[in-house]
């Protein structure tokens, strides 16, 4: 990786300008790795996986770093620190995205992080530094998520890896069939006194630092999040023989509950809530829909507001489908509290944005990160890069090089300062 | 056929149940003649339906009836009336089904009036009675209908015979290769003022007759339809970073069309409405649904009834996608007008009915039958028979023997009511 020459003017707007730069060209040339179609789709433990993951290798090399994977596919760019008892400290994101997502999201979290390190040069830091790139944290494949990060805090339920994808292909064989080892994941948990902390790097996915004009913002708490799996079980009729009031209409229960969650999260104050996906069966225009199947999932940066929402939904959804005569299953199939971010990473940040000119502003995540996960082994605490318009999940999806640079230089000062320097 | 010995108790009630066995036996026999799989799965102008077709014509000349084939492969079974100037009454229905279907759906709407003309035995009638037996009301092989009756009432579109099914098979081909003649189907279309009209007795396919515990009932009209191709395009967007206030969520926007579409039919008298078909993209848990796609489907007995529904279901359509900021696009991919029955034949029908010890009770038809066609040509009436749970279109399909039988006897009184017997 060639270094930027040093310029007499303004050197370090200089070499920001130029790391965005190759940041962007960077993402662009991993963005290729992806299923056909608008935008990046690239699943866990798929082929295009194994490309961005050999691509992912090959920047880490590039920065210096000594690669390896771990029983979960994570793949780990480490450098050395002076002090052996001085700890590690783990910056990272994921590789994976969803269907039709973007080039930014999990991806740039990996890449900035291995920019900064490179730009540190042979710069002796006291503790080890390990660039991470987790396999899966969308959970678009399987109806899980986080196996990498969970694997490290030790938190890993070992029952998920029996979940399948929709082609019937086991978590446990995706993963074994991807090299890694489904076995060997409970050896993977860290020793916490060895963790210094987690900061992972990401587009903000939202519209604050747009409004605030800045290029960056420091997290101060990750939202909690549910997700209940809803079967709705009514009983499929002829279109036109069914009078109206002798129907049992799963698609009708259903769509009452996907009111209701708009509803439920329209009157609460900081919650947001998704009916994101429903399928119907038989599916055909001439029949009365039997069953419909849907996805519920809830946010709340405060636990006691989301259970609450929670409740009311469950509600809705038991007097939608009561009311036509329809079964109802409802299961949570994950669940993760409200994270808070660390206060002394927090405030390292903070120094090392005010140190590249920029305003340390503190905002909130909406989205689950693999730093909710890695809240359970050690600190945590998040940088958030601007984002046009606000969009991720989309192929529109944008982070400017001049704000990726200044990210790469955020934490490239934010390393400086926890070493002291 | 042998005929059942009369008895001095009760002898009308024993034929009734002596014949409803029969019909049993003979529609079990029948729905053997099918593609390997659950139910009866008989499509038009296949080895199955030449095989049915051979069985119907031996069940015709059993009953006396001179049997011959028509350019539409329609079956048709001829008794001949005293009086040449009296003119043809046509009775029957279909002899294909739906995949995995049941054994009753148009195949016993052929049979019964075969067997009320068996038991009218050498007794004359001044008009020709015509049983007939089409070849495809189901519409499943190809995407068309109602050949047969069409050809006869000369409202066939020649251009039909081009479609394919999804072998690649024209329709054209098919009939010709089943030994029906595309190029005479113009030439069947009969003269009106032959016709005194056409009666199909089928199951009713729904709840009514169940649920007033009646054999027997008579149709009043057979509904229009319309159906519609709805797309909503809204903005995919991160579930968990997507202020409420902020999102464009088609899902929502259906929801709410799905759920005005149900209040509006259970409000209007006589009109049901079905979402049957919906499909969201992308369809994940953690996605804002950017687009849904989804048919509409309204059917009513009245016409000015049914386009009232459709103006509130569009209006209710532009105010759930504006309200979202979403965009709304609506297409009529279908319509058909209501048929009423005509008021002659329904009042002998009623009289056969009450005079077999029936309560002749009117019910609109909501599905579309061979009579729809039919109605071009002459007046028609149909005779619905009572079907457990109202289950059609399925393997669990069943009318009893002892409907069955009051349905051959309300058609052979039916018969003597028309001839003024």
């Amino acid at each position: 990786m060639a270094r930027h020459p040093a310029h007499a003017h303004d050197p370090r707007s200089d070499v920001k300008e130029d790391v965005g730069a190759r940041a962007a060209a960077m993402l662009a040339e991993a963005a290729d790795i992806s299923e056909p179609g608008p935008g990046v789709t690239r699943l866990p433990f798929t082929a295009e996986h194994a490309r961005a993951a050999e691509t992912i290798e090959g920047w880490m090399r590039d920065a210096g770093l000594a690669t390896r994977r771990d029983a979960a596919a994570t793949i780990i760019g480490r450098r050395e620190g002076t002090d052996p008892g001085a700890g590690t400290l783990l910056l990272g994101s994921h590789q994976d995205s969803v269907k039709n997502g973007g080039a930014f999201d999990g991806m740039m979290g990996v890449l900035l992080p291995i920019l900064a390190a490179d730009m540190l040069g042979d710069r002796p830091l006291p503790f080890a530094v390990e660039i991470v790139a987790f396999a899966d944290e969308e959970g678009v494949r399987f109806p899980t998520a986080l196996l990498g990060p969970r694997a490290l805090a030790g938190t890993f339920d070992p029952g998920v890896l029996d979940l399948e994808d929709r082609d019937g292909t086991s978590l446990r064989s995706a993963l074994a069939d991807f090299g890694g080892d489904p076995d060997g994941l409970a050896g993977l948990a860290r020793d916490p006194e060895d963790v210094i902390g987690f900061i992972e790097t990401h587009i903000e996915q939202g519209p604050v630092l747009e409004a605030e004009d800045l290029s960056v913002g420091i997290v101060t708490a990750i939202c909690g999040i549910e997700r209940h799996e809803v079967a709705i079980t009514g009983r499929a009729a002829h279109a036109g023989t069914s009078p109206m009031d002798l129907r049992h209409d799963a698609l009708a229960a259903a769509a009452e509950l996907v009111g209701a969650v708009e509803r439920v999260c329209r009157e609460t104050e900081n919650a947001v809530g998704t009916v994101g996906r429903l399928e119907v069966s038989p599916n055909v225009v001439n029949a009365v829909p039997g069953k419909v199947t849907l996805s519920v999932e809830l946010r709340s940066a405060d636990d006691a507001t989301r259970r609450a929402v929670r409740s009311s939904v469950e509600a809705a959804a038991r007097e939608a489908a009561g009311g036509r005569g329809c079964a109802l299953e409802m299961a949570c199939t994950y669940e993760q509290p409200a994270r808070a971010c660390d206060s002394a990473l927090r405030a390292s940040l903070e120094r090392a944005v005010a140190a590249s000119g920029g305003r340390p502003l503190g905002l909130m995540s909406g989205a689950t990160h693999d730093a909710s996960a890695m809240a359970d082994l050690c600190p945590m605490a998040m940088l958030f890069v601007r984002c046009r318009d606000g969009v991720s999940h989309h192929p529109d999806e944008y982070a400017s090089p001049e704000d990726m640079g200044a990210a790469v230089e955020a934490l490239r000062l934010f390393l400086l300062d926890r070493a002291g320097q």
